[in-house]
C-alpha cells in the first residue's frame, strides 16, 4: 500500500517561516469512503495566503490547527474512487493541502472541482487556478478596468500580479508594474509587454509613478499595501478603484503596521478600495477559466512557474515569496 | 448705496486655524452684470471641508486664493437682478462665501441653485443643504444600508453625523454613534433616537464597539478618521462598506498621520471603503430634498443648529469644528 507523506503545522511562526514550524509524517494512503474518491496530489500551489492561515486569527477561512496538514490549493487525478461522477484517472483541483494524497468527494473531502479536459495540470493550479482567476475578476469585476485608463500592478513579477498586467494590456489599459528587482523588471515589460516597470528597492515609487504615469492612476491593483500603496494613492485620479487583492508587505509582521497616510485621497478622489476574495466567486470560476484559456489560446498570456521539486523542499521554499525569490508562479511539483 | 463686508483669507493657517488668516473688508455692494443677480447672504454654512480648502493642496476644488472671499455653501435672497430667471425676492443656496452679498447667475455668479417654495432659509443651508443631502447619499448610495444592518457613525453629533444616524434608524437599522461629549452623546441617543452612543474621549472605542454590536458592523459612516477608523476597522463584518465622508481628525496636521493599521481587514472581509464629495451628486439633490423634506414632515427628521450671530464672528467660530464646540449644524447669521 502506497505511503501518504503530509505535512504538518507543528507551531505557528512568528515573523518569518521557519522549517520546524513544520513536520512531515507519513501515513498509509487514506481509502475512499463512501462517495469520496482519493486524489493524488501532483502539483501544489504555494500563495502568499498561506502565511495569514498559519495565523491563530479570524480571517476568511479558519486558522491552519496545530498537528493539521497546512492548506493549500492542488491539482492531481484520482486513483481510486467510490464515486462515480470522480473516476480513477480524473484531474481535480482544489484545497489538497501539503500531502501526497487527499481525499475529494463526500462531505469530508476537500473543496474540489474537476479540472477541464485538455487543461494542463499545471496551468490549472497557476493560470487557470485560483491565480489567474484571482487576477481576472479583480482587474474586471473589482478594479472595472476600461480600454484606455492606466493600472499600476504591485507584485508585478509574482504570480496574481503578472496574470493582471497582461489582462490589463489585453484590455488596452497602460500598464505599469512595480516589482523587486531589474531582472523581474525586465521579464515584465519584455516578455509580458507592460508599459513600463519600477524597481520599488531602487527607485523612488511615488516619483517613477509620477513620470510613468502621465494621465493619473484609474486602477491601483495591490497585492502589497504598505508604503507602495501609500505612494499610489497619491497618484489615484477622481473615481479611481483600488483592488484590495493583497498586503504581502505585512504577513510577517508580528503587530500590524500602521498603514497609508495618504489615506484622505480615498475621501477628496472619490476613491473606492475593495477587498475581495477569490473563493467568493466561485459560482463564475467557469467563465474566468473559458477567458483565460481563450487568451491564452491566441497567445496573448504568458504563465510562468518557478517549480520546487518535492514535497519535502516545501517548508524552505514558501519563504521565497517573501523574499523575492520567486518569478511567475511557485509551484511545488509533489 | 449698501456696503459689502466680506471676509478674506490673508495668509493660510498652519496647524489649528487663527483669526489672523483672516481679514474682513467692506467694499460697496456688487452691481449686477448681465445676466446676473445679487444675493444678499442670510445664513452660511461652516464645514469641516472648508480646513481643506484653506491649503495651497490639490483638491476637489481648488484652493482659496490669498485675498480671496472664503468658500462656503450660503442661503439668501436676490436683491437686485438683471435676471428674469433669478427676480428679486427668490431664494437661492450655492457657494456664496463669507460675505454679505454675492453674485449669482451668469458665468462669474457662483455655483447656486434655488430653494424651492416653503422651505426654511436655516434649513436650506443644514437638513436640506449640503449636509443633509451629504447624509443621504452617504448611507444610501455609498453605504447601501439594508433594514436589521448595523451602522456605525462617527462625528455623530455633528451636522452630517446626526442626519446620518436618522436616516439609518428611518431605514430600519441598527445605529452606534461615536461622538466626543456625554452631553452629544445623550443628544444622539435620546433626541435622535440612535441605539447607543460611544463617547470616544472616555471609553475604549473598539471595546465599546464590540458592546454595542453583537452582529458585527455592516456600515461605517466615517466623518473622521484616524484611530476610530482603525477600531471601527476590526468590527467591519464580510462585504462591509466604509462611506468615506470625512477625515476632520488630520485636518489640521501638518503632516498627514499614518494610516488604520487594520487597513488589511478590507482585504480579508471584502470591505468597500468608498469615498465621495457631495458636488458629484449635483444632479440628483432634488431626489434628496424631496425624501428629506418628507421624512421631516413626518416628524422622523430632527435638524439642531449652533448659530453663530454676525459675519464677523466667523473666523473665531469656524475652529468649534475641530475642538468639538458645536452639537449639530454650525451656521452663521450674516
Amino acid at each position: 500500500m502506497a505511503a501518504n507523506r503530509k505535512i504538518l503545522l507543528a507551531k505557528r511562526p512568528v515573523g518569518m517561516i521557519t522549517e520546524d514550524c513544520f513536520s512531515i509524517v507519513e501515513e498509509p494512503m487514506p481509502e475512499p469512503g463512501e462517495g469520496e474518491a482519493i486524489l493524488k496530489v501532483e502539483y501544489f500551489s504555494l500563495d502568499p495566503t498561506i502565511r495569514g492561515w498559519l495565523r491563530d486569527e479570524p480571517s476568511y477561512l479558519p486558522p491552519v490547527g496545530i498537528g493539521d496538514v497546512v492548506r493549500s490549493a492542488g491539482v492531481g487525478r484520482v486513483v481510486a474512487s467510490n464515486n462515480d461522477a470522480l473516476p480513477v484517472g480524473s484531474a481535480m483541483s482544489g484545497l489538497t493541502g501539503w500531502q501526497e494524497y487527499a481525499v475529494v468527494g463526500g462531505p469530508n473531502g476537500v473543496l474540489a472541482q474537476p479540472v477541464a479536459d485538455g487543461i494542463d495540470l499545471v496551468d490549472a493550479v497557476s493560470v487557470f487556478g485560483v491565480t489567474g482567476i484571482t487576477a481576472y475578476f479583480g482587474v474586471t469585476d473589482v478594479g472595472n478596468l476600461a480600454a484606455g485608463e492606466t493600472m499600476v500592478v504591485s507584485g508585478a513579477a509574482g504570480a496574481v500580479g503578472s496574470v493582471a498586467g497582461q489582462i490589463g494590456k489585453i484590455l488596452g489599459a497602460h500598464v505599469i508594474g512595480i516589482a523587486g528587482s531589474d531582472d523581474k523588471c525586465a521579464w515584465v515589460v519584455d516578455d509580458l509587454g507592460f508599459d513600463a516597470c519600477i524597481n520599488y528597492k531602487t527607485q523612488d515609487v511615488a516619483k517613477a509613478l509620477h513620470e510613468a504615469c502621465p494621465n493619473g492612476v484609474d486602477v491601483y491593483f495591490d497585492n502589497v499595501g504598505g508604503e507602495i500603496l501609500d505612494a499610489a494613492l497619491t497618484m489615484m485620479n477622481m473615481f479611481g478603484r483600488i483592488v484590495a487583492c493583497g498586503m504581502i508587505s505585512q504577513y510577517n509582521d508580528t503587530e500590524p503596521p500602521p498603514g497609508p497616510r495618504n489615506l484622505n485621497r480615498i475621501v477628496v478622489q472619490r476613491l473606492r478600495m475593495q477587498g475581495f476574495i477569490i473563493l467568493d466567486y466561485l459560482m463564475r470560476f467557469q467563465e474566468a477559466i473559458d477567458q483565460l484559456g481563450t487568451w491564452a489560446g491566441e497567445g496573448k498570456l504568458q504563465n510562468r512557474v518557478e517549480m520546487v521539486e518535492g514535497l519535502e523542499n516545501t517548508p524552505r521554499a514558501i519563504n521565497m515569496l517573501f523574499t523575492g525569490g520567486n518569478t511567475g508562479k511557485l509551484v511545488v511539483r509533489v
